[in-house]
């Protein structure tokens, strides 16, 4: 295959920006989401950065995403609060609680906050990166945006793939982010082996006898498989509880699928809590104490044919550092699909 | 083989608090350890309740642990505080910092506590549940007291089991109780093959060339598995890092094995936190919506051949029913280990 043409993060943005302007979001929130979603793509999350914008569009031109939302704090206490997303972008609702988790975490130590009434926000490790530049560690938890997860020993998809990110700072080595599905794979992986048309290896997902589905083009005949077994479904349905059900947001059977419905709101839950170095102790102190873990870790010992151990979220950082300074990988297929984007909402198209 | 004893949950705790006060731990201190331990029993983690005993004396006996600590706090904010465990025992560590936690999520809405200096406080259940009686969800993360772990691909046990519970209140239902290892399958449970004879299943163990290992009798050449690969190694470092490191708690190589040595304070770290559900929202809606669920799930189609779709916790609310009534089983093994603690200390055996 040859190597996919490579367009700069900040033509991307642009381009997001001026597609979210075209349906009638306000230029600067569109610039949040733009720079959002660029940075999802720059950090190698690529299956919920530019690709998503063809969905996104869609979804708000059928009237399921609120354009101008009032997001606003519906509770508060001082180490929690409970957004209300009034049906915005997640986005911006997301940025929203962040702030307002590290802004209560400076006194309170550690904050809480909540969201209901929000939308999908891209990746999870977006969120909980948010504190590190404030000496923070970050934890994001959401429900998915569909559900494709039978709780175990079940054959009905009750559950999402729930996600759980958590962001650790260092001193010299890169931050420690951990992202993760609750499912073996996500299913934004599975969009992108059907993109790409390769098969899915064994474990992915089960079709409704029980056997491994590995045609990601069949995906909607089985459902996605949890880590651990009945521990990744513990976890998927404790994760959609925090996320969900303590915010009065969409859980089990409510959760709307949005990537089949373009004119339902999901009310799609999140939490992000953030955690203040400070209180615990000495900021540098701990962080020389994470470089050392990480560094033990990556010194140690490997199993025959392995290259090297790696730490969560050092291929991101090394895909941002690479990507900032030459780009982000754009397949022929997805910059089609922009084209089209572009072409329908009569916007400069991607350079 | 024959139905084992069963021993009344009275009993067992009358017999842990004459064994720890003989070993000079005052006696209300003796009761609440005990009464934690028995416990554990009733609730089905054989693991971690009586079967401990020996463990524990021994290694009060070898000057492992203080018997008369001065647990303090050691810094707090309006929704965190450290304890410094004084190297006492972790069922005293944790539930101070636990009844801590509660007190704080009353005004702050959610709290989180950190305990350093402590010791292996029993199953991770026993305290995330503890806020349930107050509408309160409970989540306790820990760090292991024993590393069986590599990072992904390496041959060192860096990492131990590290655990995650989490706890979230219900109407009518059983309370979910979600308590997990990050491994495939827990220490105790390779041990627990082993004293039956019973090989393991492919999954749990790899040996230092990357095979599986099933051989229980085998255990120390080679190490468990963590859940979904690359992602439960992920989030046995994370809940280290928050349980242990951020305490200033042994983490990584600083872990002591306390199944091999009797002598060395462990300082081990835990981490719980309170999450007060009056703050998010009306409580009994909460609780109703959590039922709801639940219900949703258990009675949710079946893959051909499974029985029953269980939800986090109900096994052990079944098994914490008729234990409480009839009594904890316990082996001929265990019952012998006991009588020698007896003999050794000069106390009332069991009856």
């Amino acid at each position: 295959m040859p190597e996919p043409e490579r367009i700069k993060a900040h033509d991307l943005e642009a381009f997001i920006a001026r597609a979210f302007e075209a349906v009638h979001v306000p230029a600067p929130d569109a610039k949040i989401i733009a720079e959002l979603m660029t940075r999802a793509d720059v950090n190698g999350s690529e299956g919920h950065g530019i690709f998503r914008l063809p969905q996104y569009i869609r979804r708000i031109q059928g009237g399921a995403v609120n354009v101008r939302p009032e997001i606003r704090v519906e509770r508060e206490a001082p180490a929690m609060a409970l957004v209300h997303g009034d049906n915005g972008m997640g986005h911006l609702v997301m940025r929203f609680a962040t702030r307002l988790a590290i802004e209560k975490a400076r006194t309170a130590g550690v904050a809480w906050v909540g969201a209901k009434w929000s939308n999908h926000a891209g990746p999870a490790s977006l969120y909980a990166a948010m504190p590190l530049e404030h000496d923070m560690i970050g934890m994001y938890l959401a429900v998915g945006s569909a559900n494709h997860l039978p709780p175990w020993g079940g054959l009905e998809m009750l559950l999402s793939t729930n996600p759980l990110a958590v962001a650790v700072p260092t001193q010299e080595e890169p931050p420690l982010v951990l992202d993760m599905a609750t499912t073996v794979a996500a299913y934004g992986k599975v969009k992108t082996k059907a993109q790409r048309g390769e098969m899915m290896p064994v474990g992915w997902m089960m079709d409704r006898n029980g056997n491994p589905l590995t045609d990601p083009k069949r995906s909607n005949e089985g459902f996605l498989l949890p880590i651990g077994e009945y521990k990744g479904y513990g976890l998927a349905l404790i994760i959609g509880l925090l996320a969900g059900t303590l915010n009065q947001a969409a859980m089990g059977p409510d959760v709307v699928d949005f990537n089949a419905d373009d004119t339902t709101p999901t009310n799609t839950g999140h939490a992000i809590v953030a955690i203040s170095l400070a209180a615990f102790g000495d900021v540098t102190a701990f962080k020389r104490s994470v470089d050392t873990l990480v560094r033990d870790l990556r010194g140690s010992k490997r199993l025959p044919g392995v290259e090297r151990i790696w730490l969560p979220g050092e291929q991101s950082h090394a895909k941002r550092i690479e990507r900032s300074a030459t780009g982000v990988p754009m397949p022929p297929a997805l910059l089609a699909s922009l084209a089209e984007v572009a072409r329908e909402l009569g916007i400069v198209p991607l350079a």
